[in-house]
């Protein structure tokens, strides 16, 4: 029975868990607090939540973080950890802990846990996605999941797919993630409620147009409405066009889909299932990529930060 | 002294070359044909242009095609060869010369021979682009030239950048070989022409803005003319944001560049170098990425093929 700590520290919380390695997915405990700012917060709360998870001290720990983090367990920058940056986090936290830390990029652990032990298991070329308020991901090419040159690989929310698109905080304009994340649903059902569609969203959202979020769309499209299903429509066809340029690119067998957007996945799988194909190169040519929900829920990241810290690495 | 034959199957010819795979660069004898139209035809094509590239029956044969091809070295598709489709031609060309013939991608090849006797040679994490008429390409993941699931991996020219652009023939809109590409260059050549801009361009031309190519954008550049220049930087902009998209995803060390464009590399590869660094995300916390020219010219689609027939496999 192997144990590990693995924590994905997001913008705003933190989700630790403790899992024997070698039945990842029996969460033995897991804890959820928020996320401090400032990099001696984070790492002040990092020591309380691992402590409160494990009782033996030898336990690894690992990290999984929303932003580059580097071959030496440095996290470079994430703009969802604005005061945090340049620190080497394995080796900070684990001098304080006094046990093995490792540190790689959120996506990346969560693709890890759902190509071990989720929707991807057993897949030797996937792509992972978490479409949450931004896009994380991670891939896998011939059995591994790969880290690039530096350990930045895997970061296709930045990809420009609309050069006259919308402004991102990244400083380029029309990257993915302004159309295929949570807040880019947000942004697809406001333009449309301002444009006089949407009405049933509208009134969700408290009559307000610049109110309407994604949910309030999702909720008018299960309750049957048609303005909000042409807007999930447009959305799905922006997370395929996104797909369609991985799959051009890495020719993957299976597109693993989770983040909390995936919580529609009742109204929004089959869209994104549909949209897919027409976009992809020589697509009658070639076998259908899988598109499929991910298994482990919003536990994915931290419980492949744990496996990354059992396994020594992946 | 392994000995192998390449070919490269271009579109309109085809490249041959015989060499001795321990030491590729020095090509032993090359030959290149025109490529005739239908499947009979190029596999009669290539029986002759292999058999005068070599004595020795045993030599084993490499191709370089530009589309599709499955790890069973079967052609599937490609918009370069609308009229052979869907043959095994490692097989059946192997069975009419009675020996071992391999077939892969022609950016695939390009990469095999870049990154292991070019400029890319010592390279782990690393991109080829063939900028040409369209946009070939491999990648080179942990020290290997990769093919993912199917062995289709590697053809980002078809990403969607723009989703508002012009019509590529794969189907979608303003796929990034519609501006990257050298089509793409006199496409934004004439695009300015038409504009009224580009005057010396447009004399090189014969006086017709319609009949504006690359070459005389890149000669009116060469010879200091302002606007040339601008829509070089155009199109090194638009060069840079699909290189800056593969550098989110992939995290390579260097990008090599080669193909016909890059015969324009004196006016164009410093512009491409300025415009990748503010279009990759997090810059300013992560290393440069090389931005290279290729160094084995247009030999290394056959080269390539040779070595990947030498060595068995990459």
């Amino acid at each position: 029975m192997p144990h590990a700590v693995g924590v994905d520290v997001g913008g705003t919380k933190m989700l630790g868990v403790l899992i024997d390695t070698d039945a990842p997915t029996e969460v033995l405990s897991a804890e959820k607090v928020p996320t401090p700012r400032g990099t001696d917060a984070v790492l002040d709360a990092l020591t309380v939540l691992v402590s409160s998870l494990d009782s033996g001290p030898g336990v690894p720990v690992g990290l999984g973080v929303p932003g580059l983090v580097d071959r030496d367990d440095r996290f470079r920058y994430g703009p969802n950890l604005p005061d945090v940056e340049d620190v080497a986090l394995g080796s900070v936290l684990g001098g304080r802990l006094g046990r093995r830390v490792v540190a790689d990029n959120d996506g990346t652990c969560a693709t890890i846990a759902e190509f071990r032990a989720g929707a991807g298991a057993g897949c030797a070329d996937g792509v992972l996605l978490t479409i949450g308020t931004g896009i994380g991901s991670g891939i896998v090419v011939d059995g591994r999941v790969r880290h690039g040159a530096n350990g930045f690989a895997g970061e296709p929310g930045h990809m420009v797919v609309d050069r006259n698109g919308p402004l991102c905080p990244c400083g380029r304009r029309g990257c993915w993630e302004r159309f295929a994340s949570g807040s880019g649903l947000g942004r697809l059902g406001r333009d449309a409620a301002v444009a006089g569609r949407l009405v049933d969203s509208v009134r969700r959202a408290g009559g307000e147009t610049e109110a309407v979020r994604g949910e309030h769309v999702v909720s008018s499209a299960r309750a049957g409405d048609t303005d909000a299903g042409l807007v999930l429509d447009e959305f799905a066809w922006w997370l395929a066009a996104g797909i369609a340029n991985l799959i051009d690119l890495l020719d993957p067998s299976i597109v693993v889909l989770g983040g909390g957007v995936m919580e529609a996945a009742d109204v929004l799988l089959d869209r994104v299932r549909s949209a897919v194909p027409p976009q992809v190169l020589g697509a009658p040519h070639r076998p259908e990529v899988e598109v499929v929900a991910a298994g482990l829920g919003e536990r994915a990241g931290a419980i492949g930060a744990a496996l990354l810290a059992g396994a020594g690495g992946d």
